[in-house]
């Protein structure tokens, strides 16, 4: 199954729409291109929705929003809406400002999500309407561990429910679930969170993975957060004694640019609820 | 007269005013440090021009227009060519938006460049005022291969007279022609294509090549196109069975940090029609 | 001291606020995780002083300004002011245009600075209200060299004292000084001019080292200076004959994420005047 949809992915080549924060966009980029997809990143309002015609998934990420990449979203999940795109939604650091939180607040009320890529933090801010956010990572008190696995599902379940979209949570466990089944993956490992940009990478390839296997969002979802917990793995047995966080970043692109589809399959660890 | 060129970049040490996209502006900026110029970005319109003033030349992507940089390429074009600055137009993406096109033949209309640096489609676009561009990369019917040379050797020819500007258009093969000559290059590796953002960085080099080699623009594209290639085949062969585009990026760039003139003359591989 | 210094921002992981250039934020954001801060990026006016408040430390780098960024720049810095966070100014290519010059002045009056990091001729730009600087790197007659210390220092001395800011001012040699004590740091090597950003780096890094040393912002920013350097030292110890510049901008990072507060201490090499 994951093995079908990584492969879908690189025999297709979707064209992912990016409107995204400055910071990794690079990154993303580079990481479509590593699993088989391409890029594009345009978020002018006066081009957005014209640009998402010509793609078949967009990826919107609010790292570093804007006044004027706001209505660029608006317009251009809308239009993905029309053309029945899957749309991901990244709401990093909702709730750690007013036009976080009401953005993507904003964005839920008029534009429907395939897939909401997000930390417990950030999840939890879609679920209450407010968060108490602190910066761009998960909160100490909402660490996704073994302990807290059983109430994380609960909440990714309803916020999957309440918002209609495949909620993909990650942590040191990653829950996916379309609202009933819930995946809960064990791929990964802690030195990603030194990486910047790793979430934002995987909601990218989220798209990508949407976008080439339509109607099976959850799997879709599922596989793209394996193929990057997988990725770090491997990339992180390449470490030398010398390599940092640096090395590490290049190393897990590198590692899905050379996962074949049954790697993907061996190596994702996962049970289904 | 390729070792010529490249020497002169290393000599000369030309300061490059780049007003480009946010995706791939860092590996722009090291790219130039690497085959010896400097790269300063700016742009907003208020410093635009100014800024341009203190370089010697400029390169301009619309790979992220937004309606802030569109008047500040403007600005910045025509006080390079009030200086007789080069001016290099990498047209990302021209045909896949109207605003995209749209500010392309605008900037076509006021600014007179030195070099115009795209794909088959891009070039197409110029041509003909209207494009079906897919995105950033050359559509599947564009590709530049032996078996389309021949038609494209005459595109880029007809463009070049079109707009007075040395027209470098890549692709399998490259062609960099001033409407007379023609010269065809087939430096390079497929595998570039998943960097994101090599078409840029070579764009933002040819506006170094040029700068350092005022009057001879056309040998100094070329030098600049045969110089990319060349570091793409280097870089492939220093690819380990665990790299991929992360690393081949790096790669890229170190292999022009270490490019010596001698080394270009050698493996530059072209014919001149 | 510079042992302590470094120690106290991998135990508090200190949270950055930085409104910065989009060419090096990457960067920015992988070096404040390396030495063991977390970044966040967020430069609308509308969040800007909200954020701010969630954080603990803010650095302004105006490499490219906009229209947009400085009055998030203003509101951010006023607002950390009141919360008696330190904030870094890096005064990027300030008298290259009257835009950076200005912002500079207008940030310098209405905020409050703990560090200023600047080149030489930045560092002068701030002293006259006018400068020459040609781009973003210190001019030629700007060089900080051996023979030139005895002025810099008093160079540098001048504008703490001017400002009430600690003053870094880098070069071959790096001067570090609150307008009574200067450090004068040997650490680093040339080739970290040829990576683009190492001093957006060094700034994001000393507002973690000075928002993790409160009341020693001196000691803090010349720990920061000294690891900067130190990492330069060892990076360059790593390349093969093949790197060049972009795998030395990643083994810059990963040196300072696989730094200990111990070899800081015994790399670090400075005297104190």
């Amino acid at each position: 199954m994951l093995k079908t949809a990584f492969r879908n992915v690189r025999s297709k080549h979707p064209l992912i729409h990016n409107i995204t924060n400055y910071v990794t966009v690079n990154d993303c980029a580079n990481l479509l291109l590593a699993c088989g997809a391409s890029p594009i990143m345009a978020d002018d309002p006066e081009e957005a929705a014209e640009i998402t015609g010509i793609c078949s998934g967009l990826n919107l990420n609010i790292g570093t929003l804007n006044s004027r990449t706001v209505p660029a979203m608006l317009a251009a999940g809308k239009r993905a809406n029309e053309l029945d795109h899957p749309v991901v939604l990244d709401p990093v650091g909702a709730g750690a400002s007013r036009l976080r939180t009401e953005t993507v607040l904003r964005l839920l009320e008029q534009v429907r999500f395939a897939v909401i890529r997000g930390n417990v933090s950030e999840i939890k801010t879609l679920a209450s309407g407010s968060g108490t956010t602190q910066g761009v990572d998960a909160d100490a008190a909402d660490k996704l561990t073994e302990d807290t696995l059983e109430e994380a599902v609960a909440l990714a379940r309803a916020v999957a429910e309440q918002t209609g979209a495949v909620v993909a949570m990650t942590g040191v466990i990653d829950v996916v679930t379309d609202g009933k089944t819930a995946w809960c993956i064990r791929n990964g490992h802690p030195m990603m969170a030194s990486v910047t940009g790793t979430g934002c990478q995987l909601s990218a390839m989220t798209a990508a993975f949407a976008a080439a296997n339509p109607g099976r969002i959850l799997e879709a979802a599922a596989a793209a957060v394996c193929t990057m917990g997988l990725a770090g793995e491997i990339a992180r047995g390449r470490l030398s004694a010398l390599d940092g966080n640096a090395s590490y970043r290049n190393y897990i692109i590198d590692a899905v640019f050379r996962m074949t589809p049954e790697q993907l399959e061996k190596g994702a660890r996962y049970e289904v609820r």
